[in-house]
């Protein structure tokens, strides 16, 4: 991601992250782990380890020359070991004898990922908790607040703006399971040498690999994964569903949002969502930023799953299609995140016009209560045919549907003229929003004590 | 998926629970459980409930009609609920009045795709639990039978096929549990009604929706998920990280087959991959069909996500888009299972010629084996630097590396004649292999009594 | 695609010509029209031809069968020649020895597909053209009717409903454009026997190439192009971009449509658009249709992409990965032409509506009008400042936008009360839109004639 | 793209033309151009030129401070050109007030983009051109080197390694051309003002925008684009076509370059392709790369077409979801042209080991010779079917099929010992290759004087 979009689209933490000089300290840090390991299995010489662990440092490495290297290599790693391996020479020409010692180039890449995203996701999971938070916020506040319930983009029947924030929130707390439990899964340790036998570690290998894996504070597979990418791509796939659903709330958001709906909007900022030319507007950028993620998410979680047939032990195009597919969704899913949780603390509700919204329609929208009352009586063909033409006759004549209602004998015969005015009532057709509500604010305590 | 690729691509019985008839009698069992349970509640008279029933027979309607009907109703639901209405009308006006009742078109239409789901998904379990077992037996028959590692497609250092078998277990088994897992998430009733709020049942709503999700044993959310799809994409992730696993070993296989390499291939069959003019040729069938659902079901998964962001109380255009993509998906994904369960369980493996291709660089596979030895002795730098130089005359002059090195007296200074062709042979260099191996399959066992 | 949803999200006449019967069919007519070049060639008897020719008719096939031993063969060409032979056997032994002659499985398969794109997109461009013609209208007739312009959902400065009509028909036509000339490119003619090279066909490969071309009136590319899939991806391409554009305006008529903007809607008809349980709704299902299918379409595009590396002169899951996804990605786009030349053709357009839109700000919309106005006197950001300090003060106070600015002396010190009011009006403030209308109706007149 | 990793995947001229300062600078042109076309145009003082002007170097700015009002703001046009009127101001506080004039956000950020493309894309046709110019030069050279075709990744016959080449040329030409009519096609100046009328301009719109596409060199398209973005789309079909080229051609080399196959292979190079620990290995480095584009270019392209339905005057999600995804397309197509270039510039061909892998099946591979040798006498099934019994036996005895032909009487009916001998040289049976390749050669020199 190019850094003029880091901050509108990223996250300021999760992007230091997945800085090149993070990148190659998460690198170094497994060099150092690594002579480490094998110091203590006796591999290689303990003098080795303080002399390895003190040029792990990030900040002794040129960039750009290791990024011209590895050009000409065709990866980070090579370069990187190279000059990892030429500094400790310098100081120790002994252990520059067993830098990177019995490892490939895949398992310092790997390896770095992973501990990369343990520091990248929970970010991600902490801009979710926020965001759940802010929903249920508003849950509470408007579980009895009405306003039109919308498919199609058309009105349809009322719900509140408590059950629409449930929804939210609902799907929000099922996001943050799922990344914890993919990220989970996904720390497992990278160690398995150039063909992941481990054989230049002669009988010493999964030892080195466990007390690597301790010192590392990651998982020891069964297996060294090289060529079986399913951990990553499942924690891509999380991602990708947790980004759907932050652009499903952006969506609605954006669309409260409308001049003509007004319901709902971000909460103003100096400079914020302001245009260059039009000085009244309030432009949902953060909902923009969600919905942006939520276009290109789909795109990356389909590439790195195009990454997955890897050839043998190695994959030939499949690895390196990774390298920048996996940071930037963990970057944009943050960003997201992080957009979505801004904008539901800050969102300004306005239920006066949520329920002025339901008035447009002067009563259609309480068609189905109406129908629903009379189905009982006359069945339910029978009163949706009568309802829809009083309805095609409300239209017509721009009347309020009570009044067209109250002409019709089909429909007063059922239904008395108070009784038809109480069914009329946004608040009486709420049905079970209520409990529902309930229901997902109870759940969502439940948690608390898990994601506090 | 077109009836012509159904066998080729799918899988029978994944197939026979998507088509159009099974799809509709899904959706009519949604129906006639809706009444019993709205008739336990005592919303709709008792004695709706059979004729209803009676009613609910997929072979009693007619596909074409429904299909010309929905093209204009914009979904299915519609016009099924109007000839399953008519049809009860037939015999019981009385009940006529109650099909359907208080349900909305997305209710039947994603609670039939949930019973759908919970019939196919098994299949692909259990195709996988078959891949998995088959790769088992290669990983325990094969332990110890070496053959190439292959990274970047060159052959790297000796691996064993049984360490390549037991990575396709491992992922295989990996990805039985995800699937189960999603699987599982994704089993809940779909009831909410127009909106979501249930308030066409009036207060029985809830009540209304547990009996329902018992009847059809689904589980009862605590809301309504119309717009939240977030459940069905996780199990679109699932099913595309399956799919990627296949890929990979179908790439594996496909590339053990080349007439160059003629290591493993496909179980012979009469009439399968021939060639229409080469008859000598044993084409990788079962592989292709994996590899293609690899290529096609990242493009299915993204589908699915970029459809997640769907507007307030019902998607306009995302909800439409998942209709024909989650099945096509379950059925891809059956088919790669299905195929490469068969491909696993009847691939021929020839050791010999895995031997054999060890000795194709004539030694230099063990270039890395000779390296590590005089690492110990000279560091790792000078030893790479002394074996390449080695590695490269040999190449040059068309040589064993054996006898190049044997010239060489910074290399025979540390290796003597013997050491030197014990560390040659490919049996010398497994490392870990057999442990890995081993690990895998006690997993393996032990996961057993879980999947059998 | 499932039988119940090709009328909905597909084109009758498209869907008939990728239907399992008219995919054989095209087969049998290049197998037919091979056997008469070879026959001019003189490398098979002019015997023959008559009798493939008579058992060249897929209603003599039973799909069935083909489909079991294509799952068999892995593809559908084995069986289907296999099928073919045995009836020209059946009639004409020596004629049998014949069939197929020199030709391989993607020969057949590779140029059916191109037979039947070439009867398809044709469909499209109808459609295509219908859309764009019905938007011409709009343009017309609606040049001078103003409409709020929206962007980011926000009420922006006035455009013109001609305006957005002309933008419609301009990317329309563009698309016609490009799918026309992608299509073109892709007709042409695959005959290179089992390697590409004809050599089955001895001296007579490129003649026979040539007269084969020339019967089915397919261009003869220089070379067999089995993996080489670049002209079909090219259309492909084509495709999803005019399925963008749909989309586009599908995106715009749906959320015109909605019941608090209500500007424009799909004609209504009987049955169609209806909710079942809200009489009152009109949903925009040909909208819908057309946004399904841009969700839908990258992801087949993408699919197409991904299978472009093919493997040597045959792909291995590549090539079969294609079978069904061109073929969906035409249907798709051939359903989403249809359903927007549809809704364009019908649009039902509420000038009424739009101008009322316009004052919901209360004057708001007018601010850049205000602003440039001032900007010359005061300069821009002087400007963009005072008028956005009496943005927030009406929309603080609830009062028109005129109101607050007439009190303000910065404001009226360059505008006089009549000055503010002409240019608070919509009317005046509509910059090139009509000069901009009229240039792209002038092109599409010119295109006229072409596309007739 | 990580700085990391733009050398590996990307090209050094594109990624300086898309390095966030060249972005900024992009934009600055449009602002100078545009003050000097409305100057021109009596809009805006003539003063006001030179002072934009001079502030219009991208070195001015701070970027980071840019990034960050852009995360604030929802894109980078806001806080540059609040930067460029401070500064302007700084030194003349009068044109200050005319910096942006009109214009907005989508104005500069497109149109700075379109004019990056046409810096950027051809640097793609050049790569593509060094490739074409490869491939004629392998193709010319190798016209008559024989070597296994191969489908499905088994030997099939016998073709000729400049038919490969001459398939790569007649693809890459395509590319070409396709990618050169798309960019000519969108470079086309954004000029529109906050909703596409120009109001802001008054009557002088049209006229300013003819000025400044004259002085940007960029077609004046009938209507602003703003959110109809086919243009673009296109293009990156176009791209992501070429990609998938690149490709299908890195595939084969890579399956080339094989330990097993060894027919060619990436020039070697000091550091270039060699492993960490396994000196001999000369890993495809540069296949690698233009894979890895072939597989993330799908997903951008995808993204590219999803985000095409953007909401009425200006897209919410889908026009922020292009910034990152045309550049980082662009760049990873330069990278692919680039290093498929240099692979094909330096591919080392081994003719010796082609024709060597032609006799490892002993005569298999020339079966379909012998069989249409055959069919001509006893039909093609018939054939077909004695000489896969002979290879069958052939392939269970591991005896040459030539001996096994001799001994079968069906067959030395009716070819004798040296027919036989004759028709199993691959020579012999190579078909049309030849005058294919001469065709493919003889367009590449037709089209030399356009691309030289």
């Amino acid at each position: 991601m190019s850094d003029l979009h880091r901050g509108l689209f990223g996250e300021a933490e999760v992007a230091a992250r997945f800085s090149d000089r993070a990148r190659l300290q998460a690198m170094l840090d497994f060099e150092a782990a690594l002579a480490e390991a094998e110091a203590e299995a006796g591999v290689v010489p303990y003098s080795c380890v303080a002399a390895v662990r003190a040029a792990a440092r990030a900040e002794h490495y040129d960039l750009d020359a290791i990024a011209t290297e590895a050009a000409h290599a065709g990866n980070v790693a090579i370069p990187l070991v190279r000059h990892l391996t030429a500094r400790v020479a310098a100081t120790d020409p002994e252990a520059a004898r067993y830098v990177h010692w019995g490892a490939t180039s895949q398992d310092v890449l790997d390896t770095a990922l992973v501990l990369q995203l343990r520091g990248a996701v929970p970010e991600i999971l902490r801009h979710l908790a926020r965001a759940a938070e802010a929903a249920a916020g508003h849950a509470e506040r408007h579980a009895d607040t009405p306003m039109a319930g919308r498919t199609w983009l058309q009105q349809a029947t009322p719900v509140t703006f408590g059950l629409k924030a449930a929804g939210w929130l609902d799907a929000v707390a099922r996001a943050q399971d799922r990344v914890e439990a993919a990220l989970a899964e996904a720390l497992v340790l990278q160690l398995g040498g150039a063909s992941g036998t481990l054989a230049a570690l002669g009988t010493h290998g999964p030892e080195i690999a466990r007390t690597l894996g301790s010192r590392l504070d990651l998982a020891v597979p069964d297996l060294p994964w090289h060529a079986h990418r399913d951990r990553l791509a499942h924690l891509a796939g999380a991602l990708g569903v947790a980004v759907g659903t932050l652009g499903k709330i952006a969506r609605d958001v954006s669309l409260l949002a409308q001049t003509e709906v007004g319901e709902a909007h971000e909460a103003p900022a100096e400079g914020r969502g302001g245009s260059s030319t039009m000085p009244h507007k309030r432009n949902p950028v953060g909902a923009a930023v969600a919905l942006a993620a939520a276009i290109r998410a789909p795109g990356l979680v389909g590439t790195f799953l195009s990454a997955m047939p890897q050839e043998h032990e190695r994959g030939l195009g499949g690895w390196p299609a990774e390298w920048e597919t996996l940071p930037e969704l963990v970057l944009l899913t943050a960003g997201a995140a992080r957009a979505m949780a801004d904008v539901l603390e800050g969102l300004v509700v306005d239920p006066a016009r949520m329920r002025a919204n339901l008035d447009l329609t002067q009563g259609l929208v309480m068609a189905e209560a109406i129908s629903m009352a009379l189905a009982v009586r006359m069945g339910k063909e029978g009163a949706h045919r009568a309802v829809e033409a009083a309805s095609q006759r409300a239209l017509a004549t721009h009347r309020p549907l009570a009044d067209v209602l109250a002409e019709d004998p089909t429909i007063t015969r059922h239904l008395s003229p108070s009784d038809l005015a109480a069914r009329l009532t946004p608040e009486s057709y709420l049905g079970a929003a209520g409990e529902l509500v309930r229901q997902v604010l109870a759940r969502h305590r439940g948690r608390g004590s898990k994601h506090a």
